[in-house]
């Protein structure tokens, strides 16, 4: 939902006791085993999800539209009603909450590369031959904190050569072309502003490229920096501004935290594994009236292309979740943010199911939580940005519209 | 899709050696024979399109939304991904169109028809009888290049009473209203500007309409013109622009030629016949990564009533598919621009079948291709503008959003 439309549910929002809780099985939806016919789920044994789905209703959600596959973000933000082509957000800022660096409202973020350049200056490997993570962060410790005028600098390692920088000051825009030239045998780019307002910014990446340059220049092949998606974090109405939610997250993984933070949940403590995150859940179930559950095993096997193991981690929940069903929610959401199939070993565009159960649902006949068996379900295929809503209804949670 | 939708896929299209087909069976859908209870592609023995199905995706499309029935320009831009509400193509432009008529970008044209009036000027037949598509064209010769100031004129026979007129100059706008004044026992309206910009072509239409009546004056019952549907070709963004797509046409029909040539396809000669068609998809199929292939005779007869012959071109499409099978497209689709059930003798709203099949879909229950069995299938029922994006996607042409 756009901002207009996020206005409408916040105009027929309103606050009660009653609870509602979306676990989120990240890159859920699969494509068939060729040997079996049968996907990631349905190949999957889960009988607690059946049976939930059996007394919910089902349905198939494209994270975005038809046949775009969406980044974490975007496929988030969808989740949490919020329009992802309207309110995107920027590589720096992902880079950022995926090493849970607290991003103030005015900073900037980039994410930097460390390559290799060679005399006359040309990029000879964007990636500098894909240096370990600890190297990364000694090199990190070098350019944190250089002396930029009128703005605190933060230089961060993320992952191999991949690092953030964080600008913060006053009069600040992200606004500002890359450095990252994109391929090899050029010089990187001077860095440009795209608008007046951004002019500022472009001259202290600038400094700070040149100064990280001559910082650099002894440690081939490690000797230069490149930069890219300058932005800041995006300024979204909270959850609590247009749903009157109390909302909390449960993720092990820091960029999803990020994203929860962003709409303006309560990150809560946890632990790695999904019986932890359960845990977690009983454990502050009184404190809130939503719960964003967040499963990242299911993605990272499906990248993998480990069509086993994304079906172990799809069984872990199922065997988890009589921990959610006992607490007895007003309102329980289990479906993903994207398909993640193991045949793509990536991110997809292929519609996943969801199963929404509640007192208050209109049960289908889909017996079975699966891609097959959710074609046929009662919440039908729809915009992911509809799932609050949907959730919101069936906790009685939106007034009537009109008279 | 509209601009800013077009726009963001064109940010994320990329081009690929993969190939897409997209097979239109104009008029496709139907509605059961009172006596069979069977559509006329449920009547139709189509083993080929149904062994597609099986092993791809089905679902229903909706031309432009449920309940409009559209006319097969609009029903053409939205398979192309274009929704039809924002680029409208005008009546005029269709008509050029239809005769093979190479608008150029400024031209205007308008859609005109012979007609009869009496000695004091007021309409008595629209049509003028409906007279023959020879004596129009001999009409026509009269009227064409008429000398107007500062425009080239050019006046050609569609069928019967209709003709094209096309004015070609410097600062001609559109945006006049038309003479036919839609009954009979009132004079032909005068055409006037809808705003300034159109002043000069609003007098040059009447100027050409004064010069027509006194050359047709004696030619009772065609001594008079009505003109409408002033239009020029809409500048759209081409299939090349928006999916980085070396695109090709295959329609006997003009029509359909000029509205692949509308969003920038290559019209490739071919036969009038199915097979000639499918014959020149093999010829070329080197040449190209999307392949538009139309094909007429289904909505002809659909608009003639004739169930059966319905039926037949129907099979004739199923003999040719392996011809297309065989050379192993990354994607073929299988759809039509809109339903011309042999029942209602014309286009209609009702959703019509599509089969879209790829490595990479995800199977659903749907055995054979058909209206009914296509509500079940996993694409579900969703706008004909979406096809596009799918079709990329299976073919691998999107990249990710957001990350």
């Amino acid at each position: 939902m756009d901002l207009v439309n996020l206005e409408f549910i916040q105009s027929i929002s309103t606050p009660s006791p009653t609870k509602i809780v979306l676990v989120v099985i990240d890159g859920l939806g699969g494509l068939p085993n060729p040997e079996t016919g049968k996907t990631e789920l349905e190949t999957a044994n889960t009988p607690n999800l059946d049976k939930l789905a059996a007394s919910g209703t089902c349905g198939l959600i494209d994270p975005v539209s038809p046949g775009i596959t969406p980044g974490s973000s975007p496929a988030h933000l969808a989740l949490f009603g919020y329009n992802p082509i309207t309110f995107e957000v920027g590589r720096g800022v992902v880079e950022a909450m995926g090493i849970d660096f607290d991003l103030e409202p005015g900073d900037i973020a980039a994410r930097g590369n460390f390559c290799t350049v060679d005399k006359a200056g040309l990029v000879t490997d964007r990636r500098a031959g894909r240096i370990s993570t600890e190297k990364c962060t000694e090199l990190c410790q070098l350019l944190d904190g250089l002396a930029l005028e009128g703005v605190r600098l933060f230089v961060r390692p993320v992952r191999e050569h991949r690092f953030v920088v964080v600008f913060q000051g006053e009069g600040l825009a992200p606004d500002v072309s890359d450095s990252d030239p994109q391929q090899v045998g050029v010089v990187p780019k001077t860095i440009v502003a795209l608008n007046p307002q951004a002019d500022v910014m472009a001259d202290i990446a600038n400094q700070f490229v040149a100064q990280a340059k001559t910082i650099l220049a002894k440690y081939h092949p490690t000797n230069m920096v490149l930069l890219r998606g300058f932005s800041r974090r995006p300024q979204l109405p909270t959850m609590s501004e247009v749903y009157k939610l109390n909302s909390a997250a449960i993720a092990s993984y820091p960029m999803y935290r990020g994203l929860a933070k962003l709409v303006g949940m309560q990150v809560l403590e946890t632990g790695v594994s999904i019986k932890e995150e359960f845990v977690t859940l009983r454990q502050n179930y009184a404190n809130y009236d939503f719960f964003f559950l967040h499963i990242k095993g299911t993605d990272s096997a499906g990248e993998d292309g480990d069509f086993d193991r994304k079906v172990s981690v799809i069984e872990e929940v199922d065997k988890a979740l009589p921990g959610l069903t006992s607490l007895e929610p007003d309102v329980i959401v289990v479906t993903g943010d994207h398909s993640t199939p193991a045949l793509l070993k990536g991110h997809s565009w292929h519609p996943l199911p969801i199963l929404l159960y509640s007192q208050w649902c209109r049960p289908d006949g889909v017996g079975e939580f699966s891609e097959s068996a959710c074609i046929l379900g009662g919440l039908g295929r729809f915009p992911a940005t509809q799932i609050m809503p949907l959730a919101m209804a069936h906790a009685l949670k939106l007034s009537k519209f009109g008279a």
